[in-house]
Formats: C-alpha cells, structure tokens, sequence
C-alpha cells in the first residue's frame, strides 16, 4: 500500500509518523515544496523575539529522522496536479526542474495554507514579508535586527505575537489594522481592553492604527516609506504583511476534491473528501465547529496535529473521528495573556442565536498574595437556552486556565445553571475561593433570570 | 425576621454578607467563639513563609465593616446549646463569662472544623501548635522565627504548605505521616513523585519519615524533643500537629440535628438540616461528591464559599441548590504544583468503580520554548462505563490548568471518548499542540480499548 502526503508541516508531518506507527510496512511518501518539514509555524514570533536562539529548534523533525523510519521525504518537489481517476500526481523537482508522474493507492492532502496578501503599490519593493514558512521566519528576523522601526499591516495573532518580537528587539513598530479593532477573534468590548494594555505596556515604541491599510510603498530598492489609506506617511525599514491567511486549495480545487462554504476542502469527520481514497487535515481542510454545529474554518496547529493523527489512523484502515473545533485559542503579548473558546457575540448571532453575555474583573488569586492580578472574563449564552456559547478571558494572570475549564463545558453543550456547579480548584496562589469563571457564571444566570 | 449564624470564618461570613444584600431589613446576629472572622484560613502558611507579612490581610472583612452594613457581630461569644423547640440559643460572653438566652427564626451552623489532635506523652508542653484560628497562625509564625528546627505532624495539605513555609524561614524540619505516603488525596505512585520532588527541592533541611508518628515531647516548659512510634528521637525548637481536621458538630448532634455517614452535619443541596429553620454551610456540613454519587467530606475555602452563599439565598425564601463537589484541589510546595479532581484510584475502587489509568510525562508547553517545564498527569476512567473518574496532576509547569479542564467534563460524566474531542487551548508559551491533558485521554482511551 502506497500512501502518498502532500505537504509536511504540521498536519502532513504527524500523519506520516502516526502511520508509519501504526503501518511500519506501507510505502509512505512526503512531497514538499519547501526545504523544511514538521516544523513549528507557531513559534516563529518567538525566535523573531530572540527568546528562541536556533531556528532549528522549531524543527520537530528533520527530513532524515523521518527516513530513518523509512518514510521516504521529498523535498523541493512541488505537485502540480493530481489525477484521481488513474491514482497519479506530476511532480516537479524545484531543484532539478525535472517533471515527472507517479501513483498513489491513498492520498493525503495537507497543503495548509498561505498569507493573504492585499494589494498595494510598489509591493515587490524589498524588505516587505510574510511570515509563513521557516525561511520567512530567518528572513523577517534578519531584517528585524538590522530595522530601527516597523509597520505591520494586520491586527490578528501574528500581527500581535510579532508586534511583541519587535518592541522585544527595540523596533518602533506601526501597526496597521483594516477593521474597526484588533483581535477580530475577540469581541470589540475585550479589543478595546487588548489595545489600552499593548499601550501600556510599550506606549512609546508602539502605534496601532485601525480602520486603515497600506496603499502603496515607497523606496529604491527596499520599502523606505509606507501610504495608508488615511493619509498617513510613515518611515520604515521594513513591512510585515500579516493581514490573515487563506487555504491552499487549488491543487485539490482542479481535480474535483469539494470545496467547502468557507473555502477549505470538505471533509467528513473521518477526514475523507468526496473522493475515494483523497483524504485532507490540517489548515487545507474545513472544520465542524462543535457549538455552531456549523463548518467552519479556525486553522490553528493543535488542530492540525488532533486532524492528522486522525486521518492517519482512518488512512490505516482502522477508525477515529475528529468531530471539530470549539475556537479555543490562546496568545499573549509579554505577560498579557489573550484566551478565547467558543463563539464570541458577533458569531454567535450569525449562528442564530440570542447571546447574552457578562464581563467580571477579578482577582486571579486571592487578593493578599504577592504576585496578585487582575483578570477579564467575558461569558457569554444563548439568551433562550441559556446554552453557554463562549468566553474570552484578558490579563496577566493565569487568563487560559479559566478559559479551559469551560471548554469541556461547551463540549457537552452545558447551560449556565449546569455549568454554575462546577468545582474549580481553589488555593489562595491560584485563585480566587470563588473562581473568576464562577463569578461570572454566577452573574450571567442573575441577568439571564431578570431578563 | 431574625436570623442567627454561629460561626463567621468563611461559609458563615459569606452567608451574612449575602443574607444582608438579599434581605437588608432582615435581622442577622453572628455568634463567633473566636476574636476574628471573615479571614482566610488557607492563606496562613503564606503568612508564616513571609510571603505576607500583615496578618490582616487575610482578614476578608472586619466586625466593624459588618456592623457598618447592620449585621450584628458578636465575637468572643460561645453557643452552648440550641433549644430547636424553643428556637433558643444558650450562648456565653467569652469576656464577660455572662450567659444568656436569645432567640431566632432561622439558624446557620457554620461552626466549621476543628483539628485532629492524637494523643502523645507530655502533649500539654509550650510550643506544640495546631493551625487553624488567626491567633494560631500569629502564635505558629512567632514560634517559626524563634526556631532552628521543628517536626510537623500530618503530611496533608497543611503539612506541606507549614513544610514550605517552615523550609523559606530556614528551619530544618522532620516531617512525621503516620501514613504510608504522603498527601494521601493523590495515589501512592503520584505521591511517590511528589516526596521525590520536595527532597529535590530541600533535601538537606527536610526529613519525612512515612508510618511514624508521636508517642511523646519531652522539654522542660518547651518542647525540645520528639520521639516516634519508631524510635527516632529528634531534638526541636517546636511542633506542628497537623494531622487532619473533623466537622465540630458537637452544638447541631446535642441539639438533634442528623449527623451524615461521614461525621458531618447532613443537609440537602438547599443547606437545610432535618430541623426546620436550622441550616448548615461550610466545613461542619456533609457534601455530596458528584462523581461518586454519595456523601462525602471534603472540607475546603471555595466550597464553604458557595455553601454558604446557596445557605443564604435559601434562608431568605429564593431558591438555589448546591450540587456537591467533584474534589477538585490545588496546592504547591513552592513552585510545584499538584492538583487533582475526581476520585484517586482508592476512592474509586471503594465507591465501586473499577479504574483503569494512565500516567503521562509530558512538556508543559512547546519543547523549544526557555521556560519548558515537565509535568505528570495521571488519568482514571472506569473499565465498564469508560467514564472518566478523575485525575491528578503534578509539575513544575500550569499543572491545575489540565485538572480544571476536567472539571466541567466530569460535572456531565463524560466518558474517555467524549473528552477525547476537547479543544484544550494552544499556543507555544502555554502549551503542546497537543495537550499532555489530551495526550493522557488517547492513552487511556487505546488502553481501555486493548483491554
């Protein structure tokens, strides 16, 4: 049996290793069009930041351990097509050139995805980049250590979590944001919170601009000046464009593998396409989110990883479902931690629902200890079910830990009367003896029974 | 409508500050024995390690801001006797030696727990210390810093938060566990782990010696040696009895009130006895362990907390119920953290469960990340039902924010496979892509499955 993978990041990369566990005798074959594998797209800000030394260490494996293992990795070859009626991909070795057609029995499809990249003048001027693959990561660096100042066009988690890189590395840093608010995940109330602390914490080195975008670029050879869109001119030695990232598709698009409503590939919970032995994971292929029952698409490297041990093991004749996402997410900027899960106001009424939602500020420990701080939770249900439907946690303290305690919560479609039982653990370096989250179930249910 | 709460250290006092925004009008009188109330009993190792240094920072709220909102405090009053007939208490002006009668309408016991002290020879000598009133807490930490050495009795929580506190003061100290391991809430392989990890962190201030205990102090006036039921004979500046607490029932079981299976006051998910108008809240009263299906005592701060707040919302004509606990807890010897929820491995097998477990090592965050720490959780689910049961954590690293994910998913009884679908939140400064709490349940899930 010959298991052909697509693409080796995260999804690709432990596809291969759990089938090659669970199938030490199938043939596997990896094609990359990169020159690194089954490395973490996720830490990247950090070596920007210089909290990370050696790139290398974000490789979780090289292409030679996975040869080791007898997984024959090939990388530098891009797939320029694939032919499901007769099993066959064309190849093209990026080094040689060289074009060539081999076959499949099984086919994993794990190309994720790629930067979004608006339009704007001057655009191929140099020192402008994305930051997607681990060459982008030394090249961003690179440029970061011989920049004095920054713009990055995007206020989602790479904009922020490489807006702390720079200020880290003594940037003055831009920053550019086309909506109203940064953090879109978040809803505006809590954005509005993000941008006062990313404030605080570096009000000279830092300038968040919303509601505006890059028009064009200006220099000799590399971008010397940004343009935006309001009018405002700002000198630069370099730009990141971090303005969000689409799906990789068009090679599953041209040959007939569905495409879902949100632009991944359509896949089943086993991981399956519409077509016979084509399977996809990671960032290429769209999720079910759990409380919408909707699809949706959150691509995020733990799901990658949870999608590609699946698809491996269904790959491998045997059976295991992945039944979808439920938005949790997490990032900080220095010690300010962001935490979502669940669905925030604004998609929760695209979904149909009425949410109803209260924030609490509270201690995230009890108030005489030491190293007390103060946290955000916003809680958020279905105003006629009282279903819980998310909640977004801010602060220096422990914000996530919060936020995980209810994912299991939203799991089980919990309301806010079942949820208002639960027994958070409790000791005064921890928490509060009633927990942040608690008091904020507590007041939820007030205003949701005086409604 | 006159209400009376005996005892206002934490259920006590939250059930009066809440009676009184419920029912401003409503007459509420607390009887406490003790000169404080409202303070935080959990807080005082922080208090005797130094971390704190004012003793009244732990005091939550004070007589005087209680009278400010028209509660009548009476402190340094003893209850001695409960006439449920007559709905009359016989109390005594500890001060004064006055005794009185006064009557009530309602009546919260919240009289909480009391220490368990053995008997051993020449128990009656100076600096012998049991840890639970404030003026404990004062009287342990004078001794602590008068002192080279000491022996702590009792390996529970208290034990080895005193340990740590006692360990930060310079002390050497021998800690004696009548038990075969140490923090008998965790199992023994856990257990195991965490005398390793306290000896890694101490090893030449810190003795534990496991199935000992006291048979006498000898001292002048002052203790100054300990022998064992073993015969080790350790000279010491002082001596900590922390050996376990029991429910003070004596005033509700003289007064009729129903005593649980457990020792604790039984009272139904609204906080009332089998006397009408008598109710009971926090550490005297017996819970219901939500796992297990059955009661249980498991006397803890955040469950006196919400006790005493559901006490309150009941005695003044609204509704709410208790559910019970899952015996979730935290705790730390200095930054280790051990957290647990659910039932151990014993619990589980003497409540009729048959558990099978896992134990995971596991990076708390991305390997490559400076700060990676490991920690170890051990999971439990039952062999038939594949629910899950409980788990425990331990660590360096954010061990209760795993355990606290588990909360909410044993709260709905889900099974192995259920939680198996959790999205737990990742990013590299706060996680794996896949969570050790995650890797644990594939674990658990492929061992239940090959059984």
């Amino acid at each position: 049996m010959k298991v052909v993978i697509i693409g080796a990041i995260a999804a690709g990369s432990k596809a291969a290793s759990k089938l090659n566990r669970l199938r030490p005798n199938w043939e596997i074959v990896i094609y990359s069009n990169e020159k690194n594998i089954a490395y973490s797209e996720c830490g990247m800000p950090y070596y920007i930041a210089g909290y990370i030394n050696d790139i290398n260490n974000l490789i979780v494996r090289t292409p030679k351990e996975f040869r080791k293992k007898g997984i024959n990795v090939n990388i530098c070859h891009k797939v320029l097509n694939i032919n499901p009626s007769k099993k066959e991909l064309l190849v093209k070795n990026l080094n040689t050139n060289e074009i060539f057609t081999t076959g499949y029995d099984r086919l994993i499809i794990a190309t994720g995805a790629v930067p979004y990249v608006p339009y704007f003048e001057n655009n191929f001027l140099d020192n402008i980049f994305t930051l997607r693959t681990l060459e982008d990561g030394m090249a961003v660096k690179n440029a970061v250590l011989q920049s004095n100042n920054a713009v990055i066009l995007g206020g989602g988690y790479i904009g922020i979590e490489v807006l702390e890189a720079m200020v880290q590395q003594k940037l003055n840093v831009t920053l550019i944001n086309s909506n109203d608010y940064i953090m879109q995940v978040f809803d505006k109330d809590m954005s509005e919170t993000i941008q006062k602390q990313i404030y605080m914490k570096s009000l000279e080195n830092v300038k968040i601009l919303n509601n505006d975008t890059i028009i064009s670029c200006h220099g000799k050879n590399k971008v010397e000046k940004v343009i935006t869109k309001n009018g405002h001119e700002i000198n630069t030695d370099m730009v990141l464009i971090a303005a969000g990232i689409v799906p990789n598709v068009e090679l599953a698009k041209n040959a007939g593998v569905e495409i879902g409503q949100t632009g991944a590939i359509k896949v089943n919970s086993r991981m399956q396409t519409n077509i016979k032995d084509i399977y996809a994971c990671g960032d290429c292929a769209e999720k079910r989110h759990i409380v919408a029952d909707a699809p949706c698409w959150i691509p995020l490297g733990s799901t990658a990883n949870k999608e590609g041990r699946c698809c491996a093991i269904n790959v491998a004749d045997m059976y295991d479902e992945f039944e979808g996402v439920l938005g949790s997410a997490v990032t900080k900027y220095f010690n300010y931690t962001m935490s979502l899960t669940g669905l925030n106001e604004k998609k929760a009424i695209s979904y149909g629902f009425e949410p109803i939602s209260v924030v609490v500020k509270k201690n995230d420990k009890a108030g005489y200890m030491p190293d007390v701080q103060t946290i955000v939770i916003k809680l958020i249900a279905d105003k006629t079910s009282h279903r819980i439907l998310g909640a977004q946690g801010l602060g220096l303290g422990e914000v996530d830990k919060r936020i995980n305690a209810l994912t299991s919560a939203l799991l089980s479609k919990m309301t806010i009367e079942e949820f208002y039982d639960d027994d958070i653990t409790y000791a005064p370096p921890f928490s509060t003896s009633i927990d942040p989250m608690l008091t904020a179930t507590q007041n939820l249910l007030h205003k949701l029974s005086s409604l």
